[in-house]
Order: structure tokens, then sequence, then C-alpha cells
């Protein structure tokens, strides 16, 4: 199904076509077309953009990640079909591993979704660095680790398949960038001390109410903000009020309601 | 998976848990669950809860239904699963038809939908009539006919599988209660001069923007709202004005979201 490019809502419309087709493909948990539906929808209401708000959360969120000693990606399915090739530029960019940590973790479903990743290491690769960035590329997407298979490690405050991590990966971590995260897994790193910066749509979830930076905003779109920061160099982190945000999110998009219903 | 009395979403995460167990049924089309995810934010912004304007609507809608000469109730995979008991229930009560019409159609489907039906139709009996009801509730329930099996007629204006459907049903019909409806087929229906009352929690979507009636709500609780009405006496249809009611849902909206910020 080809969207023409006129079409101006062809990026959702591309994504919503990429989440079929990895449940198609057996990559995704049950729900996950659902929650891909509520982002739709809060992206919709947001105007499909980064909006300004998220703008000053993607500032902060680079500047925690480039001055963590630990850094680590998490990703979910959603996050690797949508946004895994951003992921692994970033990761690059960082020096930090990607962990595929699920909320319903099946080996299967781990080892398709790192499959996919080694794919798309080979095309971040082919593509040539992002601007503005000084090293070896090829060497530096080369080294990026891809954990989570031989979980070793438990979340402490969650119980079953979703404490699973890697001691490597999110055991070790001090700050964790994790886009489209479970709330209770979410409450748990923070409340291991860690730094958890949330990628969400969703101002009012539990995620990205209990994070410790939200960027509100598409997975791909934050992605992309932080890469393009990362590489035009951060500066130190600040006094942050996550609250602060959430609440200019929300009125971004009663602003954007409003707008429709004045159009 | 057991959700308890007092989990505050109860009858979100259960219409949440009918639809992804239909999808691994296969009574859904792929993106089914999205859209079903894209509700499930919209009505989170609107309260969960029927408002102010959609009352407006419901009692509109009902009397548009209860003066049509031929009314029939258009159900997909979505409607059927969250809301086919209601929807043969009102049926019941109007004596019309029900007829499974799928966007993305395929005999499967509608045979499997059909089935399910059928099992709803011995639970609606077995319950017995809702208050208001006169007459006898198991003939009237036991005489509702569930079309779209052999479609012969076609929607004119639409091409392919989405234009099939039956005479007796929406080919005749001059009211159609269509809850979950794509924007072109209703866009086609209101070009044949049927009154076309839509059930869509996005104000915003085309079917909320091209119906005759649009009741802004989650379908269950529409239907509920519809049925109540038909048994209540209804008035006659008014002078309507579809495009203020879509504003006042975005009002309300809006004015969801400033009180959760303001909370």
């Amino acid at each position: 199904m080809e969207i023409p490019d006129s079409h101006p809502r062809k990026l959702s419309l591309e994504s919503r076509q990429k989440i079929v087709d990895g449940a198609m493909n057996g990559l995704l948990a049950d729900s996950a077309m659902i929650a891909h539906g509520r982002g739709e929808a809060f992206d919709y209401l947001l105007g499909e953009r980064t909006t300004q708000s998220a703008s000053r959360a993607i500032v902060e969120a680079s500047a925690r990640l480039s001055s963590a000693a630990n850094p680590v990606i998490s990703v979910n399915g959603n996050t690797v079909l949508l946004a895994g090739e951003d992921a692994i530029r970033i990761a690059a960019v960082l020096g930090c591993p990607v962990e595929v940590n699920l909320y319903y973790r099946t080996p299967e479903r781990v080892s398709g979704l790192i499959s996919l990743l080694e794919e798309q290491r080979i095309a971040v690769s082919s593509v040539g660095p992002p601007d503005g960035f000084i090293g070896d590329w090829l060497e530096a997407v080369g080294k990026v680790r891809f954990l989570g298979i031989e979980p070793n490690f438990r979340i402490k405050g969650l119980e079953g398949p979703r404490s699973k991590c890697t001691e490597e990966g999110i055991g070790l971590a001090d700050t964790i960038l994790v886009p489209l995260e479970d709330g209770d897994r979410c409450e748990a790193l923070v409340g291991l001390g860690k730094e958890v910066v949330v990628i969400d749509l969703n101002p009012l979830s539990r995620s990205s109410m209990m994070a410790s930076v939200t960027v509100v905003d598409e997975v791909s779109r934050a992605f992309n903000g932080i890469l393009i920061e990362l590489l035009s160099g951060t500066s130190s982190p600040s006094e942050w009020d996550n609250m602060l945000v959430l609440e200019e999110a929300l009125r971004e998009i009663s602003e954007s309601v409003e707008r429709i219903q004045g159009g």
C-alpha cells in the first residue's frame, strides 16, 4: 500500500503500517497495536509536530544522557519498529548499549527484535554519519551492543518476567532513555535512583508522571531531536520541573483543540 | 485476567480485552486494534462518560431512528465485540435488521461475526426485556435478522469489497445507525440521501464530520442511551446542527484537559 507523498498524514500512516506489519510478524504483544492507536490520537491532538515544551524536554534529556556515566536505551517492540534506526544512531553517538526489554517478555520476541536491530544496524552504517558526528561512524555503529537475550538481573520492586533485565544494561545504568514504557516499571526504575527519560505521547500516563524527564512527542521525532541536540553540543543538566513540562503539553493539546474548533 | 471491581478504569480495560480476544480469534481487520486505541485516548479525554452534547445527540439519533421507515444497524467487528448485545436490543425494539458490513470484507470474518451475533442473541433473550419494553421480548429478539453473508447490492460511489452491502439492509434503508464507520463510506451513504447516525469517539474524524447526527461517545454507552431513549418515548426529529454538537464535543475535551491540568 503506497501512500502518496502529498498525503498530509503520510508519516503517521507509514508508522501505522510498520506497527501492523510488526504485529503480523509476531514482534509485538497483543495490545501493542492498541497502545499505538492511543499514541496516534494524542499525536493528532498535538498537531503531529514537536511542540515547544517537547523541544525543551529534548534539550534536557540530551543534557542528562550526555553527562551520564552509564546510559542505556531501553526499547520495546513498538520502539524498534518505529524508530530502531534512530535508537542505534543515538547509541553510536553516546557509546551506549540498546537493551530490548519487554513488559510481556518472550524469548522469541526478544530475539526477533534483536534480529531486526541487526538489520537496522546495517542500514544505519550504510547511510553514513549524521551531521556533526566526529569520528569513525562504521566503528561507532558496529560497537553498539544489543542486550536483552540473556537477562541476568532483576529490577527490584517488580515481579515475574517484567522484572527481568541485563546487569550490563539497565542493571548498572544510571540514566535510561526509555520510550513507550509501562508505568509500573518506570516507577520501579525511578525508585532505584536512576534517571529515567521517558518518551510518551500521553502527558497523563503514569510513565509520563513518574519520569525524571518526559518528552511528550512521537518516538521517532523525539529521537531525531535528541540526536541533533547531542551532536550540536549539549549544556549541563538543569534544575528540571517535570510536572511543569507536562502541564505545558496539556496546554498545547487544549490550545490545539481550540484551534481546530475555531477553524 | 480478572480486573477488580474497584479499578477506576475497569470498563475500559474489559473493552480492551474484548478487542484483543476478537483479534486473536480472527474477527478483526489488521488495524482494528489501532482504531480501538485511538478511541480509548479520546474516551479518556472525554472522561469516559456520556457528555452533555452526546446526550443531546442520543436524543436526536433516537428520534430519527424511531421515525424512520426502514432503519438498519450497520455493525463492524469492533462494534459486535464491544456492543453486539446492545445492537440486538435496539434492533428488537425498532424491529429492524442488523447488517454486518466490513470495510475490509472477508467472507470468513462476516460469518464469524454473525455466529457471534447468534450467541449474543441467546444471551439477550435470556436476560429478558429492558425496562419499558411492551410486547413479547423473545419474539422481538428472535425476529431480528442478521444480514451481510450474501451481499447483493452496492453502495454507489465506492469501489471494491467496501461497496458491498445487502439490498434488504443498507440498500433499502432510509436511516442507518453506524458506529465506528469509515469516512469514505459514511460520505457515500450520506450522498445517497440516507440519514446516517454515526457513533464515534473522535469528533474530528471524517465520519463524524460527514454524518447527519454524530454521537461522540463510546459505542456501548451510546447504544444504551439510545435504547433507554427509544423505550421512554421519543420526540420528533428536530432541525439539527451537527457541526454545533461536534464543536461542543471539542469544547468538552478541551475543558476536560484543563480540569486535569488544574488538578
